[in-house]
């Protein structure tokens, strides 16, 4: 059955205290709003329509960075959540099946919480996720009759006894497209505010005679992000559920307390993670690789029996084959490293291709900008780079190859050929005693002079 | 109002098992009595007295780096509180205004509790700081009415029913510079200790006709440090309040609980800080910086636009302008890097200027020390450092010029103009596959050999 | 008096979901085997055997990394705990004096443990390890009288007023060799499960007419590791277990929570550890010594007023003899440094042996593989080695001798000598802004290619 995705996103956050888009600050280093739509994404949905708003281009931009198949629609003026959804039914009039009303700042919600309110769709025509409050405050509360919604109640207008109701309203919403719009199109706006409230839809369904039923989520899955402390919390909640899920994998965590997951980390069984680990979006980690400690990774990939760190940042598009062994002070980026390969020491690889059982020395460097354009460096099999060898690209080092440590190589080195490029040693006799005794009469001159 | 500072800094610290004076023990990157030199700061203070003891050297020292206007004296023999303060009466005989004593071991009294202390003298003569006590156990108590301080009563004097008070002493007292010399004169030594205690000036107010009053704060600001236990319930309150306040005033923490503020860290909004992220003293981030996981920051300056790491380290006098990039393993240390300066790898900059817009290669090291004296390196706008360039100082590159990957620059280099110090690459064909079928021909020998 | 352990270590270790046989998963940096071990080492035990089954070859050669005295003995097939134990008797058959059980899964016993269970021999023949559980749930229950066993009662064997008894049985259990082999061997299996149970060595003494004893430990000495989180929390424990340890011996940890220790790790009073260090095993620091942020370190030792990181990394064989300095983006391994030796930035020592007050630029490597052999560089006392130095190893550099910067050093250089293997610099006018027009019209004319 088709899905389509409408992902509130226009609010402006002023609690943020920020310039930038609520839903553009980041839980699990990827923005608010990509938690929203990789929930959505496990439906499979067929269109997905986020309503901008505040920062609109900005928050359009991170949309399609997440899926270029992401439609947006700007809500200006912003007139409340109703019209919020309202903004979505040009887009989505010919949208055949299930829409679903998901929130940019609630990052969350559980994918299969989204595929109960889809489940649920068989017994009613509309759809609300609920969950027990543990303080209730303000809430909007949701009275019902079993899994039947009877009516949402806010706060300032419920009784007593209905205030004592724990289940609250999420916000979160599921209709056929078609029923969605034929009840927000209805919402009024004859209150306080002025704005038309999703909420609404609720009543609006049942005097039109229509079924309205409740999902019950944990309220942990409904978290909002209005503050800073609440980003920080809702990292907290994210970290702490990808910390357990991973140790219940077989990961092994050495202290699950100081490793960040990103929104997207695929980490194997029998993978060992260190202590302060941190990942971006886009790792993958296959089973029975090792991250050491203080590692930094994002848009890379580590196979089976590699291992890496401590203090090694991979950088997106690393790939790093099967037994690739990458030490401390190593940077890799956008790099392909085949099976086997080394790499100690004090190293930057970008833009390179490096062949199977190659052995980078401590200190290399590929030189891969030159000031105005990037360049790529090809290194062969079963290769020997020497410490302190600057591959200036484009270049190729071949098959078997050595480069003499302390080489500048800016000419390709044909496969199992030796590269110097390098002064020969000359040493001098006595020379360093009168070099420094020459310092130290300098330093006491000066001194003197002052 | 003139407002002086009497900072006791005279104790042994026994229970904290060391050979360093108590009062040098760090929170948050400086020492104890830095803390409370810091919260008297606010206040503005005309005159500044610490009062030394064990360590006298060395704490006299670390105030004088806190402040040159500092005055210390020292306390020897030790014969209680009464008798530190005394000592301080002949340096401040002619000091007008207010006086204020506080603790070298109590880091996290808040300037707004102070201020208050202020305010309360315009009502009493004598102001005490007291606070209500989760388990007040054996501290003295402040037996009140209204904000009137009636007494206060040591724990082995009091009745039940005064046990019975939560309100308890901070040792923190406030009064003009004369009422407070003139009653700490009068404090004899009559106890089973034979020391003079400052509580004892309360009594001796009260029976002048002299008003005492009390100004209460949270039990939190008086935390004491006796023992290093204690030593790290100071730090994990003073991150705590310091991560609350960076949240509230807009900057972004990914993992609050990760990162280490000094005492004078000062974050603009939108600043974004990420895990692991350690501040030394002495370190400004503008608004919209950003300063990623795993850096170690202190004494430096990082301004708008700019971002750093991870795995980076900025040491005193790094000043980084508007949009420079600081990568990873890199360290700057008293080095001015201006407008959209890139470092982005394996890179030390020490003693250095580096213009607007150039470009640092990876491996790039300015070598600014012979074995005996440091010296400077200077390089222009939009120039090129190729890696592994060193640049042995003093030594000047001018805008626009060029250093050849892998050059060693002894000497200045012209504007415009390119650098080279580095051998031509030489290439003998087939010589890679001889060599290491010679040095596993030498290994088989050896290993046969043992 | 002569003591033998016998630690079983022969589960399969299910619900770790793991193909690493449980006992050789870590905490503290070392398989949860040797905390068994080490815990078992201060009794200086004549005799240690090690039951291994499941993973067999792997668990003993990780027992004899730890120490090649111990002896194993494999369990196979597996018929339960007395039948695990039985398998070491013909090993231990002449064995004089006491037998202590213990698990190679339960790694926190502590040493003061054990010793009070060999001193509780004195009055029985049997003594039996128990514990107050917060929650006993379904463990064995300890029937007592004073410190008299009378029975360990199975959960489902239990009476409610059984069931109400809090005090359980760890397991852990000691008696004289002989008596604990002639009672293993007296069990039988006549039970749902057909096993083998130690347990039942209690009946069998008493039957006998011997005495059975209780010793009572902390619940959190007998964490059981049987999953990834109680992995995760046995981590967690030992480490708060040690930062304490620390605090107590007047070691300053800035941030103890983000410390962690190894299961051997010796700090000296007055050392100071900044956040973020991780110690793997055979670490030795001593009173006095500075490990900054961000460090990593293990098989090392750092003497007295040596200052280490941040971000620098020990490896085994790391001896920093006192004041040595080593700063950041540093490795070191398999080396000797004496004293006052400085290796500030960006560099890696392998194999090498540095004499007192050298001084290490910035970027230096010894380059100590030549792709089939390691070999070893050696620095005199007061020597200057420049950045960039490569130092192809085997060489030695001799006292007051000086590298220029961006030199390869190839050949030996004699005490007091200079040694420079570097080309000259050549500076050619105006070539820079040339070049850069040039590179700027190929990426033009490639942009219009396209």
């Amino acid at each position: 059955m088709a899905v389509s995705l409408i992902i509130l996103a226009a609010g402006m956050g002023t609690r943020m205290n920020s310039d930038l888009p609520k839903v553009l600050h980041k839980v699990a280093a990827s923005p608010l709003l990509h938690h929203a739509l990789q929930a959505g994404r496990a439906l499979e949905p067929a269109r997905v329509v986020v309503v901008t708003g505040h920062g609109a281009a900005d928050v359009a931009k991170a949309a399609l960075a997440f899926d270029e198949a992401v439609e947006t629609v700007v809500q200006d003026p912003q007139l409340g959540t109703a019209h919020a959804v309202a903004q979505a039914a040009p887009l989505l009039a010919d949208a055949a099946g299930e829409a679903i009303v998901l929130y940019g700042d609630t990052p969350l919600i559980r994918p299969e919480t989204l595929q109960a309110m889809l489940a649920a769709r068989r017994d009613h025509a509309v759809v609300v996720l609920g969950f027990h409050a543990a303080d209730p405050g303000r809430y909007g509360r949701l009275l019902t009759e079993g899994d039947k919604l009877l009516a949402i109640r806010e706060y300032k207008d419920a009784t007593e006894a209905e205030r004592a109701v724990t289940l609250c309203n999420s916000g979160v919403i599921c209709a056929s497209a078609k029923v969605l719009f034929d009840l927000v199109a209805k919402v009024g706006n004859a209150n306080a505010a002025g704005e038309y409230y999703l909420t609404d839809v609720v009543e609006l369904a049942r005097a039109a005679g229509l079924s309205a039923g409740v999902v019950i989520c944990d309220e942990a899955e409904t978290l909002g992000v209005n503050t800073r402390q609440q980003l920080a919390e809702a990292e907290a909640a994210f970290q702490a559920r990808a910390r357990a899920e991973a140790l219940e994998n077989g990961v092994t965590l050495t202290a699950p307390e100081t490793v960040f997951f990103g929104l997207d980390t695929v980490v194997g069984r029998d993978a060992v993670i260190g202590p302060h680990v941190l990942f971006g979006p886009g790792v993958t980690i296959e089973s029975g690789a090792e991250i050491k400690g203080f590692c930094h990774l994002e848009g890379c990939h580590v196979s089976r029996g590699a291992d890496v760190g401590p203090f090694a940042r991979l950088r997106p598009g690393a790939e790093l084959a099967e037994d690739v062994h990458v030490g401390n002070f190593v940077e890799i980026k956008n790099a392909i490293l085949e099976e086997g390969v080394k790499v100690g020491h004090l190293t930057y690889l970008g833009d390179a291709h490096v062949g199977e059982f190659t052995n980078i020395g401590a200190g290399t460097v590929t030189c891969n900008y030159d000031g105005v354009m990037k360049h790529r460096t090809t290194i062969g099999k079963r290769a020997f780079i020497g410490s302190d060898t600057m591959l200036v690209a484009p270049v190729t080092v071949g098959d078997g190859a050595l480069t003499a440590s302390g080489s500048v190589i800016t000419e390709d080195v044909p496969a199992e050929a030796v590269a110097i490029g390098r002064a020969k040693q000359v040493t001098k006799p006595g020379l360093a005693t009168k070099l420094f005794e020459k310092l130290k009469s300098i330093k006491a001159a000066k001194a003197k002079g002052q």
